[in-house]
């Protein structure tokens, strides 16, 4: 998706791997003092290994670089507080957004009063402004935001998120398991943050196998591009979900043994993200 | 407002003179086959001299660069069509936000198809991924557009916008000249968006006699860091301003024969887009 970015703005980035500190530790030393800060989600698909966010952060301060977590989905899922509360560290800078405001269009970036304070007034330096907007004025969705986290402060939404998500999973491991499909259709993420991985019989992840099973729940009434629960939902959309994916993974098997173009009716879906369509 | 702006970033782009065609033909010249675009909001307080949009429209043509235009206070402001259809001019890509939503945060961007289309479905090139946003399935902002933009049709706001504005203007400038203060107080831009310019004793622009003027118009209860009319105001309204203007011009006036000083009870406000607090 560079088509667009001036190359002197792609080459201002570069990549590591998550839960894999040495390949950050060569990309310091590869560009010692010029690395500002790093930003990840805190938390995809994969938990943190072996406390990799509490060495990224010590990594981070010895090389004088900011560490920025992105929590627009781990905010208010994982913990009220996000991922950095669930993992008991506090990153430099982080944003929320998303289950922030329930559906309405807020976000919010927080961080430590020293980095905060440079967009503020009470200092020397040169100013770094971090906020000017025509909409900054606009209510509604402060209103949206500040009723909703007083929810999420009064009412067990994230224990729920986590409680209906585990019996989610466990009802669908199961359809898994009694399908025999353990090495191709799989879950992955949190309770709370479910998502899922389809593959074809070389058990290479498919598109057109992804395609199959939306092809499948649809028929019976469920949309989920992902198995992210809410706090709306109940005992009984969780087993009428896990009913429905029981009976996909049955057409998803026979794909598997006769050829997914047998079953599929269109064409199969592409991801979001690609340069080319 | 550079600061935390990378350099690579900023030497992107390059800055010309608003209706001096010569100084962006120079940096066509100066950075052959390297500009992709020129962007200008169509008017700010001067209007486009000597067929100025139409050249610049012309000289983009001829170096492959896109003109676009910010519509963003131009857009049902000068026009329902913005400045563009003020001045009978296409421009490839433009912006149009603020008036359009009403208050509610939405913008938009429109092009020509053959631009546009380079960000969706229907080509083999590289995709430009012109949109991906969490909340752009939000709808009561294209709600409130719809229907702001439907009483834009329908009543007579833009010619209401003027007619106030002209109102305003010419009794402005009547107070002004009742006061002698031509050369230190002075209104520009069209009647629909019309900004004040506020000078000291050497007619240099100065903040301190901004800020005089505010404390002094504030204190007959009006605030007014511009002189922007809107579809609310009335005959009734306008002339409660002029009035409060004249007033405050007399004030004004003492504070260039005696100083400013001895009038500002505060410190003098600061522009919003400064390097240094």
């Amino acid at each position: 998706m560079a088509s667009g970015i001036p190359i002197p703005m792609r080459s201002l980035t570069v990549k590591f791997h998550y839960n894999d500190l040495a390949s950050i530790e060569s990309l310091f030393e590869e560009h010692p003092g010029e690395i500002a800060c790093v930003m990840l989600e805190a938390e995809t698909t994969e938990p943190p290994m072996n406390n990799f966010l509490h060495k990224l952060q010590r990594l981070c301060k010895k090389n004088g670089a900011l560490l920025i977590f992105d929590e627009m989905i781990t905010g208010f899922r994982l913990h009220n507080g996000g991922a950095q509360a669930f993992y008991g560290i506090v990153p430099d800078l982080s944003t929320f957004g998303k289950a922030m405001g329930n559906g309405f269009a807020i976000s919010a970036l927080l961080g430590k009063r020293e980095i905060m304070e440079l967009g503020g007034l009470y200092h020397d330096k040169e100013r770094v402004f971090l906020l000017s907007t025509t909409h900054g004025a606009e209510n509604h969705s402060l209103a949206a935001a500040l009723e909703t986290m007083q929810i999420y402060q009064q009412q067990p939404v994230v224990e729920h998120l986590f409680r209906q998500g585990d019996r989610l999973a466990k009802g669908v491991n199961s359809a898994i398991a009694e399908s025999g499909l353990q090495d191709y259709f799989q879950l992955a993420g949190k309770p709370c943050n479910l998502i899922y991985i389809t593959r074809d019989q070389e058990k290479n992840r498919s598109q057109a196998f992804r395609t199959l099973f939306l092809q499948e729940i649809i028929k019976r009434g469920l949309i989920a591009p992902s198995l992210v629960v809410s706090f709306s939902h109940t005992d009984r959309d969780i087993d009428t979900t896990i009913e429905a994916i029981g009976e996909s993974l049955n057409v998803y098997r026979k794909a598997l043994a006769e050829g997914v173009e047998k079953y599929l009716v269109g064409r199969p879906v592409k991801p979001v993200f690609r340069p080319f369509n």
